[in-house]
């Protein structure tokens, strides 16, 4: 196990590949262990619904509500504790402006209006009809890190710190079909959606991502999508900010312009080093941060161990991850799985051997249009230090000598 | 609307790409409808753990156990109630032998025994330090759509008769860097897989199917694997039938011939009609069916309806799916989402326009190694009629002038 290829630790992916092994496994001497008492009696029947095992204790982080209101909050991924890139759904990050409403499918209609030759207004059964596509895309509240843009180094994990994003399976109709049967007249550059929530979010979508890749998503992972995602329907616009991707969408309005509404003056705004602010700044930056080992996490060894993370890029595919163990002096190029998909979530993957010593464990994405994912200081170059939407900084990891895994700023 | 490319009402998959839309829709002539209640006040707050909606009523089918004792038995998933190609956890498919135990990982391990040089036992721990891949794929039990192979036609939903085949992401550690750091002896060409439940399950796999794409799979759609799927630890043989990716696995046995276990002699024993039965058919076969419209739906309209369903094949990847809605007489090809992938399920979708005539919807799958879905009577030539495994016969929905949609044999 010695073919580093960057400093502190990090191993020739392929050094795994000739059959030394860790070193883990431990040998066995004697006869095998006696049966545990789970073997001693027959388990559980299958059932209608499945449940995780109690011994994984799975959950959201950061459940909670802010100022704004009964239901205003969010609750984040608990990425450290899962593998590979799909999010299960019930632990899909949530961001509510005003709670999640018990929508009956049966009432509920989408409406297309303004500058369209035809208004339509469509059932949930009606939407069924149309021709569905299926792709696996990400999503990312514009909050997203942004303890990481404060001054002080919030010591949390992977989730608390960066789970406002998640990656699933979703299925819907592209919007093209639906704007191309109401008909769009000349000059209609936007579409504003509306949600049936309380809060009525309301967000406008330039009419190019509409036309493009947009959906309404009405299944996710292969479910009908879960209330606190939209139920029965979302719009969903893929590597864009979360929010324009309006949950239970009831209305579509095409316009000349924007909207300008609450949901995008008030917030979703970003303010910038020179005092004016930037809107409609919807694409997702280049990202990536390394889960295991990752902040709250505890070594309890020396020896190799799996560095293992995810990237996702609102641009393209992610092309090139790259990892530090000595807080970005040498880098070595990760695994990625598979073949990267444009919009989603993608693993990467490389081994490193723990001396010991204190290290620096980081991560920096490249994707498929050039962009290259920046240190924490030129992530914030633009913004005001008021500003706190789209970061998208190095992730830092401090390992101390007794193991501990630890959030910095470096 | 008239771009018909097969008898029955098949449509050009193009045919919605002009603009003239599906006419569901309603004009909106009126202004909009009153606010729902579910806008008048603020919805739940986000938490930890999410749920499906109260109106989707999602549950696996055919929950029941067998006559062998507690625990043993299956459930289905509803196939029919998804889209995408995703089968989320808490519905994937069961099949146990003595029910799920209630393993934890702290105290669970895996042995590599028999025929290697350096015999070995791994904690749960242990495992996470090595090199971890992720596929989506999909798991079929070889005793899937059973009731197909029988004398009549049971009138039953999709899900009831073909859900014990699910598919998902699938994260864990390739086997062949486990076998190589024991070290297989020449002539080892077998590994017995057992697993920690009361039924001791064990199967025994060939070795090449071993240090090809075998796993040991620890995640499942990002999360830990449910008791039900093997937590915290199951084998997992892509494109093979499902008993043979034994869950909760605890020791895997390396040896010169395979074992001839109970539960590979007792059953999962291909009964052939000259009298000799087949033993090792591990891989599934190409198969295919419609899952939308299909049996106990109710067509409530004519006019246009989006024809969707599933393939899959244990030798590859999906090259093409047709579909008929003549039962057989004509077929055009449906289309195939994003780029089908290698042992995994792949949603197929084409337009039909449903004239209130009967109409008989059939779908049949071509993979890319040449194999063909057969008809019910060659799916059946080989085997014995008191043979019921591997069932792949085309699936035929009978649709009657009422809209009913039902089972038949054609």
């Amino acid at each position: 196990m010695s073919e580093f290829v960057a400093g502190g630790g990090i191993l020739n992916r392929r050094a795994l590949l000739k059959g030394s092994g860790l070193g883990l496994a431990a040998g066995i001497l004697a006869p095998g262990q006696a049966a545990e008492d789970w073997m001693m009696q027959s388990g559980e029947a299958p059932g209608r619904y499945g449940a995780q095992s109690k011994f994984a204790d799975l959950h959201r982080e950061r459940v909670g509500g802010h100022a704004f209101g009964a239901g205003a909050g969010s609750s984040s991924t608990p990425l450290q504790k899962l593998n590979g890139t799909i999010t299960p759904n019930s632990l899909h990050f949530e961001r509510h402006h005003s709670g999640i409403p018990a929508i009956d499918p049966d009432r509920h209609t989408l409406s297309i209006v303004g500058e369209v030759e035809r208004p339509l207004r469509f059932s949930y059964e009606d939407l069924h009809a149309y021709p569905m596509e299926t792709h696996v895309y990400f999503l990312e509240c514009s909050g997203n890190s942004f303890r990481n843009s404060l001054k002080a180094a919030a010591d949390l994990t992977a989730g608390s710190l960066s789970g406002l994003v998640s990656c699933a399976e979703w299925t819907g109709v592209p919007l093209h079909y639906l704007l191309d049967e109401a008909g769009v007249k000349n000059g209609a550059n936007w579409v504003v959606g509306e949600g049936a929530d309380a809060a009525a979010l309301t967000r406008s979508v330039p009419m190019k991502y509409m036309l493009d890749n947009a959906m309404l998503a009405m299944y996710q992972n292969g479910e009908p999508i879960r209330p606190s995602q939209g139920y029965p329907m979302r719009l969903f616009i893929p590597g864009c900010e979360g929010n324009i991707s309006v949950k239970w969408l009831q209305k579509l309005k095409v316009q000349a312009t924007a909207a300008y509404s609450r949901d995008e003056t008030s917030k979703y705004t970003d303010l910038l080093k020179d005092g004016t602010s930037e809107m409609f700044s919807l694409k997702m930056e280049v990202k990536s941060l390394i889960t295991s080992p990752s902040g709250k996490m505890q070594l309890n060894r020396k020896g190799v161990y799996e560095i293992s993370g995810l990237a996702w890029s609102g641009e393209g595919a992610i092309s090139k991850v790259e990892v530090s163990a000595d807080g970005g002096k040498s880098w070595a190029e990760a695994v990625l799985q598979s073949a990267p998909t444009a919009l989603a979530l993608t693993r990467f993957r490389i081994p490193w051997q723990w001396s010991g010593a204190p290290a620096m464990l980081q991560s920096r994405a490249t994707d498929n249009k050039g962009n290259l994912q920046p240190t924490r200081a030129v992530a914030r170059e633009r913004y005001s230090s008021a500003g706190f939407y789209h970061y998208n900084g190095i992730q830092s990891w401090q390992v101390s000598a007794n193991g501990a895994v630890r959030n910095v700023f470096a």
